[in-house]
């Protein structure tokens, strides 16, 4: 949410590499001269300068000395995209979970270059301010308070979310809000609320493997549905299921969504709302990606244009600014009640010391300064990996452009197996997401994904030259 | 468990209040001499004063001017207990969630006296030793830590865990143990982990809310077992169920059982694991009262007996030591990787400073001096309650004579509904639990738990006194 706004030299850049993006400045050329752009823009050369600075860390041009800027070769060896999925369209019962866990148990060794870890880095987040915020609530905490606020969550918690979500256009008040175990929690919550075993629910495919696994847990069937790696799920494509089956809920994710990176537009998010209404299914809704943005606009959810309560937003805190403290929140529109009840009968509430050392530190105000220093660092790692695969792979993989979040999704050739990949991969200690683990018929056979949540290290570097090398051993 | 042995006075204050309970020191009558206890137990006479201090102070002996002390004559005046529990045999569909929520949210204003509560008093927490525990895991906790440890939950934590179970007598091991979001997550991953929806599940009657709202989450059917309200759930009918139903879990709890506080004798405990050893069916075991133990003896689980892992273990910290914090844990047996991956499904981890906090103050070693305190702490107002209610209840009332726990349940006579006991008494600000909410047909109409685990105040005394009114005036 842009409760803060970027400054003026990042809005600068942000203009001047969608130029570069664009084509309209080409590998190569030479920047536009610092007092051109002050004149243009209505600017302080320095500003300029500040501008310039930042492109060059993000990797998108190159100083050279005595003769100003230039637009870095490799920003613009871009690969293709890769096309929209089309998944097999019949119902499937969902048995996926052995095959997924076996996978994330072996990403899980902290000695493996973590490019299929679904986190972005620890380092990115504010850990000695959060460490004061808990340090308060600590102070706050009373014997009665940990006993009373028990159901929804944290009076001030649920506030401040509130007031986030009232500051970027959304109507929102706290007792809209039910705090949950992070947005897993949250998303499972919201999936039972709505559904009883034996129904069949509509997911993306390429799609995050917790919606195949949550689907699993409840006997539920899955009818999966395209998705387009610019605008996500394909309309037509869920228009048609909505007509030809029973749907209980949609499980999508509209802001950047994992693994393919998407951002559904404002229009078909108004689109998908109207449609869901008119067959009066209910939207599970994922956006725990929203703040990572590229660029300077936050992009509102689909339950901006809920006017009947069924959309059931989820989010959290884990992916932007504590991990491990599991806090995210639902909006569950008319389903509170129902929602309420089952969180108090599994987990009762999230833990209290958490709740308190969040609402914290977001009181503190500090939250949009660091969440604008997290994106700039993702995108430019972004941008560097980007680069980097467009060096290391061999030219006929695909990549997404992804807006935000963390996520690359990779074409590979037709042939190359994404399994024996990351078999590869891990065996030279290096970790990636295969694509079957996105899909509950295995599809997706020649995907994978890659994490740039991490700073690009020549450790990371270097382990996208070993993977480019696996891949084009395989061709 | 009895890791910090109870001191000398406590013992022998436990040895003479046995004395009253077995009649064999009647009311009224007069304790032995100081020096004679001296001389009989090889204590010196100021161990037995503070033994008599002790019992006084549970409301079992007063002293006398220039006379010595003399039992009480409302430590005796001892109501009946109640019979064993009957409930209807036949299979259930589990339908009860409303009816119970209704009942709670009236229980939980902070206004009302609390009996119908299920905690007892956050004051009876270490809370000032805690905060020193959670500031210090605020400084260890690591922003790699927070996310490298997810799956089964902190390493030091569950070793601490362990390292309990083994001095208490059980094999247990670090890797044994899944740190959970309280025991309740971990009784419903549990209970997942072994059934599927139309699966019969055994549960106590009167039995714990929570498992019949699992069960009704899970689609599950119930068959209910009478519970002794001395020794538990009854073997025989246990076993004739086993025999005609094809039951696929027991979820049951053998120490100082919710609501009639039932201790099942070690005997019993071994063969009830045998008896479903023999039919290879699961028991969950909820113990979240065990620590809670009147007197000097911590009795061990039914996991105990356990050779097959078939039992599955569930407790907590939260009735013990951190309400608030959500940190609960499981010993799972053979289902570990499937409670494991539950939980990876649905809120992947418990909250990492709670976790970090109690491994510190699990660490420090005041755990066990904080529970001795608390133990005595509620056994005295056992005492109380149970004398209040001999004086202000009419006789007809039974009551249960717990060994452990925080709970009364009383027996009403047959015709004087609960419900409307429990509304006549939150309209004068008092709330109960009443019987129909312990079972899935709604039984135990004249029957209501009461909460001893508050400092027995003028205020509770109060309420008591208003409550045998409402219910004489019923008679």
């Amino acid at each position: 949410m842009v409760i803060e706004r970027a400054k003026r030299y990042e809005q600068l850049a942000e203009t001047l590499s969608a130029l570069i993006r664009d084509g309209r400045l080409q590998p190569g050329a030479r920047m536009p001269a610092v007092r051109v752009v002050s004149a243009q823009h209505h600017v302080s050369p320095s500003t300029v300068f500040q501008a310039y600075e930042l492109m060059e860390s993000r990797g998108l041009i190159r100083a050279r000395a005595r003769s100003g800027h230039y637009v870095n070769e490799q920003a613009q060896r871009v690969l293709d995209e890769p096309s929209s999925s089309r998944p097999a369209a019949q119902l499937s019962e969902v048995d996926v979970s052995q095959r997924v866990f076996s996978i994330l148990r072996a990403v899980k060794d902290p000695q493996v270059v973590p490019l299929g870890s679904a986190f972005p880095s620890p380092e990115l987040f504010p850990w000695a301010r959060l460490k004061q915020s808990l340090a308060s609530a600590n102070r706050l905490v009373s014997p009665w308070s940990a006993v009373m606020h028990l159901p929804a969550g944290n009076e001030l918690l649920r506030r401040q979310i509130a007031w986030r979500h009232l500051a970027a256009g959304m109507s929102v008040s706290a007792d809209d809000v039910i705090i949950t175990n992070g947005a897993l929690e949250g998303l499972n919550l919201c999936l039972q609320a709505v559904t009883r075993p034996g129904d069949v629910v509509a997911i993306e495919s390429p799609g995050f493997y917790a919606a195949q696994q949550a689907l699993e847990r409840l006997s539920l069937r899955a009818v999966e549905i395209p998705v387009d790696p610019r605008e996500g799920v394909n309309l037509a494509a869920l228009t048609d299921v909505l007509r030809r089956d029973s749907i209980r809920a949609c499980w999508f994710m509209t802001n950047y969504q994992n693994p393919v990176g998407a951002l559904m537009p404002d229009a078909k998010k108004r689109e998908l709302v109207q449609l869901l209404a008119r067959h009066e299914v209910p939207l599970i809704e994922d956006d725990v990606y929203s703040e990572l943005y590229f660029g300077d606009t936050y992009r509102l959810p689909a339950k901006m244009y809920d006017e009947n309560g069924l959309v059931m937003y989820c989010s959290s805190f884990s992916k932007t600014l504590a991990p491990g403290y599991r806090v995210g929140w639902v909006l569950p529109g008319r389903f509170g009640e129902k929602v309420e009840q089952l969180k108090l009968m599994t987990t009762l509430s999230a833990s209290v010391p958490a709740q308190v050392a969040i609402a914290d530190y977001l009181q503190r105000g500090s939250y949009d300064r660091h969440l604008r220093k997290m994106r700039i660092a993702l995108e430019s790692q972004y941008q560097q990996m980007v680069q980097s695969i467009a060096q290391h792979f061999p030219f006929e993989v695909k990549v997404t452009r992804p807006q935000g979040g963390y996520f690359l999704w990779l074409e590979l050739p037709e042939h190359i197996d994404a399994l024996v990949v990351h078999q590869r991969a891990l065996a030279q200690g290096i970790s990636l997401a295969p694509g079957p683990i996105f899909s509950i018929k295995q599809e997706y056979k020649n995907f994978i994904r890659l994490n740039f949540g991490h700073a690009h290290t020549d450790k990371i570097e270097q382990a996208l030259v070993t993977l480019g090398g696996i891949v084009a051993a395989m061709l």
